[in-house]
């Protein structure tokens, strides 16, 4: 660390990110200027401004980690390789690992509403990713290993229903890490609730 | 229909009430004045402040519309008598119908974050609403409906994550309607999606 922190002192680019995604979170994207993102910073607006050329650079920026990091899931080998229903198992693991970890950028990214054009990119590469595991779901009804009775689109939409709430209320270093996390979320998605 | 529209043209009470649910969803309630309010229903702002004394009136009572819907199903016979697996499974379907009913009016009490006195206590009506979900799901724990492998307070978030979602998605008059969405969540949650 001494390295990294000789020199000016102050934020370095991505704790200057993380501090605004953390910022937007609490007021709202819409509702925080330049003049209170670089005022949280301790920062003047110019300073902020060679840091980044705009505060939709750091939506688009934040944005882009919370997507890149889901979309990254779908490229390992257990999300490309083996029967659907493991894949889907894996990529519903992935997820809420990405969701745990990049929690800021993610609960950001859920926000988006398509107000911009950053945001309405955002809200197409949701469309895209939505869309594999729809193709994987239906991949899986097809192999036999997931139910055929609930429309894949539904199906999808529902489980990222459950995966994306993790975000209203899970709180690092709460009692529950994302693996144990992740064992309920594929317990209740894939088994079910009811005994048998 | 005519002899409600007879005398005054306009807006009564409860048009006016979806009409402001609508615009607090388009642009958000903190953004929303009561200026834009009035034109968009074409009133004068004094014509609207005759009908609701605020702005924040209109939010309290679009919010308890949303909390008196679902708390009201906790209280049908389904949810009181039974066994507790029974009662769960009648109150899912219920908040279910609940979504879709007054979709506009749980959307909006779902983006609720406590900003003021009013949002602190729609949001702790739903912590009550979900902490009576927990006790139900607890109780057929015990009696060895549902699966006991899952903490009660996070299957009650994981389940009604699944269930919120569908104000992101739902739109009335779609080609799924109330009750197969219903069985949907409960194919998912009670029986999940894997086959066996």
């Amino acid at each position: 660390m001494p390295a990294a922190r000789r020199g000016r002192p102050g934020y370095d680019q991505r704790q200057i990110l993380e501090i605004a995604v953390q910022v937007f979170i609490e007021h709202g994207y819409d509702a925080t200027s330049v003049a209170s993102l670089a005022e949280r910073l301790g920062l003047s607006k110019s300073a902020l401004y060679h840091h980044y050329a705009s505060k939709e650079r750091l939506l688009e920026l934040a944005l882009d980690e919370a997507m890149g990091s889901l979309e990254a899931v779908l490229r390992e080998p257990g999300a490309t390789a083996g029967s659907a229903g493991d894949r889907l198992e894996y990529v519903l693991r992935g997820a809420v690992r990405v969701l745990v970890d990049k929690l800021a950028y993610v609960t950001l990214l859920l926000r988006v509403r398509g107000n911009s054009d950053v945001e309405r990119a955002a809200l197409q590469r949701r469309r895209g990713f939505d869309d594999q595991i729809t193709d994987m779901v239906r991949a899986a009804q097809a192999e036999g290993t997931v139910r055929a009775d609930v429309g894949a689109a539904v199906a999808t939409r529902l489980l990222f229903g459950m995966v994306n709430s993790i975000v209203e209320w899970y709180r690092p270093g709460g009692p529950e890490g994302a693996e144990a996390l992740a064992d309920d979320v594929l317990t209740i998605a894939l088994d079910g609730l009811r005994t048998r």
